[in-house]
């Protein structure tokens, strides 16, 4: 029988599980410092909550579940694993909008799923860290989405990421000003959006079905060959209506430099974001020499139409969890492997140990009394410090008789000396502070 | 389109995840007190892992995922959702037993899910909180469970709780008594775990079509229908090889009693738990007037031999979470639902805000500076009241022009005066001690 868990997913073991749960504190005191509010859906969602929201692309990635009971023979299916916490957020905030206040913001984290080919560092199963501020049209809000971001990463240890920005808005201005017909706009997003793996020669190549679509050659001429800034420059010349967008990125970075360095911040316009619900400013967050993005976010006001017959304005962020852990530090984030105290338990009388452990752990010590051997006090002693126990205690059938207990202090290899029940709680206490 | 979770799944909005945030803070701090350490398993699992595992009623509640790409017509499934975390820890031991200490002590939260009818308290997503010992033969360990799951509960503040305990080994030897051939001994336990549900009278019935086989009858009207204690006293009286058994259970609840009052634990002969994989001493908790167990554990040393070919000694427990929330006091948690400042963003100088609401956050307070409205400043101010904030921070047109701030308590509906920016932080810090 395969032991190994499911292909593309990991078992985390207690290193990672530590490291997991240091950093999700210290995204959720950052969320919390922000007053976002948490929020949790399920890992199941009707298979047509998702249908229609993801593109082409994401649609293949579902896993899908299928029916129960007699259903079953049918191979049909109608549940899926969600494939991101934008979409069921949606689903949550579109029939609960009547009780939220609002402007309604929520973090949420939890795991996703991807049918993706799984390779290195790619999972089908990974973890992401999700914030959204739902009710609000201000580029104040979008902002706040880049500012949270920042300051997750920040919280975490990282510093040396930048940001890549753009607008779809402008994007889809650029489309137009080029004459490129609308029902093409999404494939060539999601073109752009692949420019970092394919290249441009690529790109160039694959837009060559569309050569005489417009001013498409010269669009992939001009707009991805280009330096950037002068093409920011040119765009300004562009008709009235993109202004605003323009004028948004400049009041974003603006404002974004109170918190980052300026040159951490740019305009790119080769970012798109793949997914089809973005609609605004559009962000990702890189670190130098590593591939793809840690984090990414931006406005998407069009994807609540796909759930009710209404503009919902909402920008939001993610952050992707699988792909930042490898690089953080994990001793800057002290983490606890020790045990406070290692209870001898060669003497049988397991009442008065379970009692004094259980006195122990209720003022705060970890404490381990379950024998890592056959029960020789020599074994005990090596297993208590396999497991890092700071402290030892014993009795000998003396001690036993008198309820007194033996402290030693495993650092020092010393004993401490011989105390009764309530001395040895106390001299614990004076030790620990 | 149905915006809702899909059925027999719940989303969890704000005061929901603080809650749950809380316990589950409150759960890890005491499995880590006894010395356990984290783990996580993925949601899915190949479906041959759990395949043999849960007996008939479990197969029959996997939900199963249909297998991607071109093979997904065939209707084949290849993965599942985990039903419990107690086999996906099992693979999880068996593939890393070589890295890991001989007594491997572990805890473990997640969803699990059953494609159970779903119904009130009864879901098809639902939390466990889970721990195990492994590698231990000893009843200290089988008594570290039940007191581990015990000092959960009152963790979290339960305490009218009573302990239901028995043993497999010992349903198995009065089975062997009552001439009950082995293969019928999973669908008689199967039978006294319902026996709850559906009554002793229809029990009987139930075992009707095996009354010719061996003392079914007598077994069904002795064992059944007696009063525990007697039943209890006359099983010592069953042969050798039973007395064991009895003398752990009667040691496990001399020891449990330095931790329970005597009243709170008892031997309950019609407690078999339904699950294939128990082996030895088996344990429920419930709650006077609730049906049904909110934990249960016990030992099951040969679900190991599923995976390997070598016994593992083992045993643990789990907490329903989703039975144990609706019983806890929520205010006894005490959960933080307000915002330490609300800062006015009407006078439109953004990037000074974000600066000073930066500043704040980093020294530990919770800030928001969202408009909720249209930006007029009473609405600002109905919106801070609404989301609970302390303080309030503004300026006029003035104030802009000197970098100064109002400061507003909004309990005491008072202006406190008017700061620069080092002083309205100093100002806060101060008012916080």
């Amino acid at each position: 029988m395969i032991i190994s868990p499911p292909t593309g997913t990991k078992d985390f073991g207690i290193q990672d599980c530590r490291i997991r749960r240091k950093i999700f504190d210290k995204l959720i005191t950052v969320a919390e410092a922000f007053a976002f509010q948490p929020l949790e859906t399920p890992a199941i969602e009707r298979i047509e909550t998702m249908q229609g929201k993801y593109g082409e692309e994401g649609e293949k990635l579902f896993f899908k579940i299928l029916k129960r009971g007699e259903q079953a023979n049918s191979g049909e299916c109608d549940l899926a694993l969600r494939y991101d916490l934008t979409v069921p957020a949606m689903r949550y905030y579109t029939s609960n909008r009547g009780k939220l206040p609002k402007i309604f913001k929520r973090f949420q984290y939890g795991p996703v799923w991807r049918a993706e080919r799984p390779g290195k560092d790619r999972y089908r199963q990974f973890y992401q860290f999700d914030f959204d501020i739902y009710g609000s049209t201000l580029l104040s809000a979008d902002i706040e989405c880049l500012n949270v971001t920042i300051s997750c990463l920040k919280a975490i240890g990282l510093n040396n990421f930048f940001i890549r920005l753009n607008s779809r808005k402008l994007l889809y201005a650029l489309m137009n000003e080029f004459n490129v017909p609308e029902n093409l706009f999404q494939t060539i997003i999601t073109l752009i959006d692949k420019v970092d793996k394919i290249g441009v020669g690529e790109l160039s190549e694959n837009l060559m079905p569309y050569k005489d679509i417009g001013k498409i050659k010269e669009l992939s001429n001009n707009f991805l060959k280009q330096n950037y800034n002068d093409l920011f420059i040119n765009l300004l010349r562009l008709k009235k209506e993109n202004v605003e967008s323009i004028d948004e990125l400049v009041e974003l970075i603006k404002v974004s430099n109170t918190f980052l360095r300026e040159d951490q911040i740019k305009i790119d316009m080769t970012l798109a974001r793949g997914i089809d619900y973005y609609s605004g400013c559009i962000f990702e967050v890189e670190i130098p020499g590593i591939k793809g993005s840690i984090a990414a976010g931006g406005r998407y006001n069009h994807l609540s139409k796909l759930f009710i017959d209404e503009e919902v304005p909402v920008c939001g962020a993610s952050l992707g969890i699988e792909r930042i852990i490898p690089l953080i530090d994990g001793d800057s984030l002290e983490i606890i492997n020790h045990v406070d105290v290692y209870i001898s338990c060669t003497n049988n009388d397991f009442a008065s140990i379970v009692k004094l452990a259980n006195d122990l752990r209720s003022i705060g010590f970890r404490v381990e009394s379950q024998r890592g051997s056959s029960g020789k006090f020599r074994k005990e002693l090596s297993y208590a410090n396999q497991i890092n126990s700071i402290y030892f205690i014993f009795q000998g059938d003396n001690e036993r008789q008198s309820n007194q207990f033996f402290l030693k202090d495993m650092k020092d290899n010393k004993i401490e000396g011989k105390f009764s029940y309530d001395e040895v709680i106390e001299m614990l206490k004076n030790l620990r502070k």
